[in-house]
This record gives C-alpha cells, structure tokens and sequence, in this order.
C-alpha cells in the first residue's frame, strides 16, 4: 500500500526480530488515494459468483459449503440453495450466515489474493415481488441455475449483509459496516482489470519499472509488476535490494470506465519518463 | 455417473412436472467402479493448498474465510492463522471448524465441481514434535508462508476431521466418516489430470465420443466431453438427443501412475472402436 493508506494498514505482527516486514518507500510522493474498503468489497463480488458459505449446523458447529450467488443491487448475495443439503437444511435452522469470495484470476500465493468477508442473516426470499427479483438476480449472475431454481426443494436466500471485513492482501485489510457496504458500488474499472494487468505484464514490464521508480517512491525498485487497477489508479509489486514492497501510483484524474485505462497508462508513463529523465 | 453407482445417488430434487434430470443409458454396460467418496475426498484436499474456512464468532454465529493449508498423511489440514485476524481468535475461543475445498481447474459450472466440507475441531500444535511435523507440512504445501510463520503471532492449527461431506458435481455426493478419510489416500492419477483432460478433450474429442457410444451405454451420444480421470476410469459429460448424461468407463486395469494414462486411454479408444465396428 502507499504511504497514505496508514488506516487499512494491518497491526503490525509480533515479529521475532523486531525488523520491518516491508522497506519503505525512499522518495516522498504525491498522495494515491485507493478505493475504500466497501468498494474494494463490492467490486469482489461483483466480480464473481462463486462463494464459500458458513453456516450452523443443528448443534451450533460452523460448516462450509460452496455456493453461486447473484448480488443484488445493495450488495446483498442472492444463493439458490436446496433443502435436500445440509447448508439450506443449517440456514432453515438458523439463519446467520457468512460468505467469503475471493478475487478472480488472483496472484498465485492465495494469501495475496483479496477476498471479502460478509456476515449477516439470510432471508428466504417469500413474497412475490422479493422472490421474482432475486430469481432475476441469481438467474442473471448463475445462467445454469435455470435447471433447478425451480425445483420445489430449492429456495433462494438473500444473505442481509451486518458486517463485512476485507482483505486486500497481505497487510491490507479493513472493517465496513453494512450500510457502509450497501451504499458503495463495484469499481467499473477493477471490475474486470483482469486481462489489463496481464498485459501489462507481458507487454510493458519497462514502462511499470519506471512508474515505480520515477513515482511510486523507489528509486532502488528493480522489477515492478502490476498487481491491481482501478478507477483510481494503479498498484505495483516491485523488488528492491531492500527487499519486496508494494507501490501505488494515482492516476491524474479518475476513470468512468475501462475504456479509458490504455490513454491513462500511457499518460502514466509519459509522466515518469519525464520526470526520471527531465532533460 | 454410471449405473452402478447408485449408492452416490442424490435423493431426487422436487421435480414439478415429474420428468427425471437425466436420460438414461441405452445400452448395459459392464461395471465402472469408480473412487470411493472417501478417496475422492482426500485427493481434492491433497490437489491444493486454498480453502474457505468456516469458524465461530464469539456469539456463536459463522465467519467464512479464506486459509491456505498442507495435510498431514492422514488428510488433517494444518493451516497457519494469526491471532490478529478474526479466524484465529475465533478458532481460539471455540476449536469446533469446518472447510470446503474446491476442484481446482474444474468446469465452468461452478456447481459442477467437485468440492468436499472437512468438520472437525482445530487443534493448536503444541508440543514439540507434532509442532515441529505441522510446520513442516505446512511450509512444504505453502511456500510463502516461510515469511510469516516463525511470527509470533501466528500458530499452527490441524483440524482433527469427524465428518466429511463430498460433493462430485450435480447429484453425486455422499457422506464419509473422520475414520474412513484418514484411513483413504489422495487418487494419484486424478490429483495432476487436469493437463491429460484438456488433452483429451482438445485433442482426441472422436475418440471420447466413440468410448461414450460403444462403451459408455449411450449409443445416441452426440458429442463426449472428459469431466475427470481417475486410476479406474474416466469419466465422461455427453450430449445426447433426450438431454445431457454423464458416463464413465472403467480401465481394463486399474493403473498405479499418471504416466500410465497415455496407454490405457489408447486401449479404451481401440476397445471402442472394435466394438463399434466388429468386422
């Protein structure tokens, strides 16, 4: 993360040694605000539909399950779930329940990857208007689902979300509250950064090196690749003899869409060579 | 899947107007014996190292999670959770847990891949020797963890499995006891077949469809995608005039190795073949 982001940095860990995890930054740089964590959230789940679910079984023990969901347009995660499996017999039981999603096409150390938290209670969706909407919303998310969804042991449950917690990552993390989570909207950017940043990888690993160097406060970075993009800006995971550490570099004004990711990258660029090379 | 596995039969959904999910083969087959759900368990949980956990809060309601783990001999995970997140203090103040692990590579379909809920209760390593095993399974499974294990912040955690809960895919489940998945081990043709499968079925998609045809108790089979392979067998998804089926075919002799695919998936398109057309 970058030097601004102090509030969704992690506690530190009782390290043994008592050094630093990260290197810090060696150049100041302008302030590159990221997405709150209520839209880092949202745009997880927005991204997909598959989820793990925690539910409680008829003696109060936690049991995971794999589930697909729809979102509806609060956030709230609309499963399809059958009264034949244990989950849909646990949430019948009691209705708390969690989900954890996690990002699609992640970094390959799972633990690097973000994924999202959300708790509350499920619903069983009754009355006609609720349950043709939330039909429309798994249908819409799950295409497959039209197989079963009206299968008489299936019900579909909208998980009312109370509290969420988000992981960017290692040492990104942070707490939302429902209504904080209800009121963001998925980033229209991150949402599908999936192919950019492969590309950016594979095409432009230069370009991202000077970015880090130039603007993201390391001077010393010797590989920088690209690990996420959003409206906001881009984040960088680069080497340096110090060490590994993360950067994050703003964009000069905030996108609408993924259209306008290649002329802000490219502006992006074009900022560093300048500055790392003023003549 | 085949005929004679009945006994991993779902109970039927509640089907409104009265038609069953699948047609069914039209032609006998011999036998094709397939995994047991306890071997098919114990060869997802040791094909990677991610699954969402499941614990309680301290009121007692669900959290999800994601975790990353190795498994002991016996199939117990061993996962590596600090004090400072959610799941380690929950795990903390209540050991009972649950995880679901999923396929990896599996088809698109989220619900049509193979996942398996592990519940037991979590157990901190403590002494020496079990502390010293956990770590070493641990870090042989999850690399990464090399930078955070030692943290003091972190412990070891083996969740002791009472009950699993295996799921194939659509209507193929069953339940398997703590003493049965200790005492199965991980399928070692199935736990690296994802490159075989895509093989097959970019490469061989006529061979596949005369095995479904001639062998596979589907002679009106149109097209026959690979869905899983195994020591015993291989596993089919066709497409047929009355719906879409699923059929597997046993090897002619169960194989002990990978490397013994190649061989025994030739045997099973020349036994198709001479079926199909015994002059």
């Amino acid at each position: 993360m970058a030097m601004t982001e102090t509030a969704r940095t992690a506690p530190d860990h009782g390290v043994v040694d008592g050094a630093p995890s990260v290197p810090p930054p060696l150049a100041l740089t302008g302030s590159a605000p990221g997405l709150s964590a209520a839209e880092e959230a949202r745009t997880l789940v927005a991204a997909t539909n598959v989820a793990a679910l925690a539910t409680l079984t008829a003696d109060g023990g936690p049991w995971a399950s794999l589930v697909t969901y729809g979102a509806f347009d609060d956030g709230a995660p609309v499963m399809c779930l059958s009264q034949l499996a244990e989950h849909g017999r646990n949430l019948a039981g009691d209705p708390r329940a969690s989900v954890v999603i996690t990002q699609v096409d992640g970094p390959a150390d799972p633990l690097a990857a973000a994924r999202v938290t959300l708790a509350g209670r499920a619903e069983r969706a009754a009355d006609a208007a609720t349950l043709a909407d939330a039909r429309a919303v798994h249908l819409a998310s799950v295409p497959a689902a039209s197989s079963y969804v009206d299968f008489s042991d299936f019900s579909l449950w909208i998980l009312r979300v109370d509290r969420v917690r988000w992981v960017g990552g290692y040492g990104r993390m942070d707490s939302v509250s429902g209504k904080a989570y209800a009121a963001a909207a998925p980033d229209p950017v991150a949402i599908n950064a999936a192919t950019a940043i492969a590309h950016l990888n594979e095409d432009h690993a230069d370009a991202l090196l000077v970015i880090a160097q130039a603007l993201g406060g390391y001077p010393d970075a010797t590989t920088a690749t690209c690990s996420g993009l959003d409206r906001l800006g881009i984040d960088l995971a680069l080497r340096t003899p110090r060490g590994r550490a993360p950067a994050r570099v703003a964009f000069s004004a905030a996108l609408t869409d993924s259209s306008q990711l290649r002329a802000a990258t490219v502006e992006l660029t074009h900022r560093a060579r300048a500055a790392a090379d003023p003549l």
